[in-house]
């Protein structure tokens, strides 16, 4: 839709939010309409919570998580346990892993998977932090969980880390794929249905959960 | 969906996106999430526009459209016909007529309209300004147009501006509601398709269009 803008000012914001992931023209300038109808102080704390954002935020030196401080909440966290690691794409995963309470381990965010296609390799991602982490002479570190997408750019991943890590003695797993919880059978892919028959689990396994 | 954020500055900028209309939690991160990809020119340029925007922007002072000047940009144009007055409701109806490049007269912007349910009454909408306009002594205005949704609160609205008119020498119209372009009678609903009959137009003037 070509936009008749009685003010630049107007068409400037609009055409920043519309450079947004998902937000059209039209969505754009709703949005910026709203915004215009806040009152000042409202829209003064948008502009600089972004600014602010962009200006101090930091990634963890331990895990490549957003953090606030050099040390991530979590790996300053001396109930967590540094033994385990588990290695993620992305910060939402981080996030979706807490969310389960389930994991009091310590995370590794690689900021992405190996995907040749989209030229991505092993050096536009945290992964050498990983392998030293894991070899230096001091580590602690037991087991790592490969808790990447079920993709062939996550298969590819985790075989290179694996690879990498070979010689360690470090566990490596992953996490368990199946149907979810919920799911009906008949709506299963035919992949993840054979690999819930294959990697099985004891019943009685299920019952302490 | 509650979310762990490992920052407190992200988890901010993350709950201003989700204040806007239609962003949910997800979605706001999403966007955050975005912006830190970008360079800091980038973001810097995002939020400063915004802060720009609410900071310098202006309402003209003869039509109330948003302007970056005290007069806007069709209200100082002397090429556009000053004796007709579109009325509508936004600014973004303004767009949408001028959008058609089949109007040349000038605008007056509401800034809503009336609702009782919504505690909105004339005092609340650039109503009076209207009416001032057009008894000035030195008035050129010979017409104006309704350009008001087909609601109740529209109806209502102009209906209240035809009675605050009623004495003085102007004609007042409202645009042609009937059959879109392209559009099946069958689909069309009953009021519509009934108003479009009461208001036929002679087929020899749509051979001028």
């Amino acid at each position: 839709m070509s936009m008749n803008f009685s003010s630049k000012l107007l068409e400037n914001a609009v055409n920043e939010f519309a450079k947004l992931p998902g937000i059209g023209g039209k969505t754009a300038l709703r949005l910026v309409l709203h915004l215009l109808r806040q009152n000042d102080d409202e829209v003064d704390h948008f502009g600089n919570t972004i600014l602010k954002l962009k200006k101090e935020i930091k990634h963890c030196k331990v895990c490549h998580n957003l953090s606030d401080t050099d040390i991530c909440h979590i790996c300053s966290d001396i109930r967590r346990d540094f033994s385990t690691i588990c290695v993620v794409e992305n910060i939402r995963d981080v996030m979706s892993v807490e969310n389960t309470n389930q994991y009091n381990g310590v995370y590794h965010v690689l900021g992405g998977i190996i995907s040749p296609m989209e030229g991505i390799g092993p050096a536009d991602l945290n992964i050498i932090s990983l392998i030293e982490k894991i070899s230096a002479e001091n580590s602690v570190i037991k087991e790592i969980i490969l808790a990447l997408p079920t993709t062939m750019e996550g298969d590819t991943t985790n075989f290179y880390i694996f690879r990498k890590l070979g010689n360690l003695k470090v566990r490596i797993t992953t996490i368990a794929r199946g149907i979810a919880i919920g799911d009906d059978l008949e709506y299963a892919d035919e992949i993840t249905l054979g690999r819930s028959i294959l990697n099985r689990t004891d019943f009685e396994t299920t019952l302490r959960n």
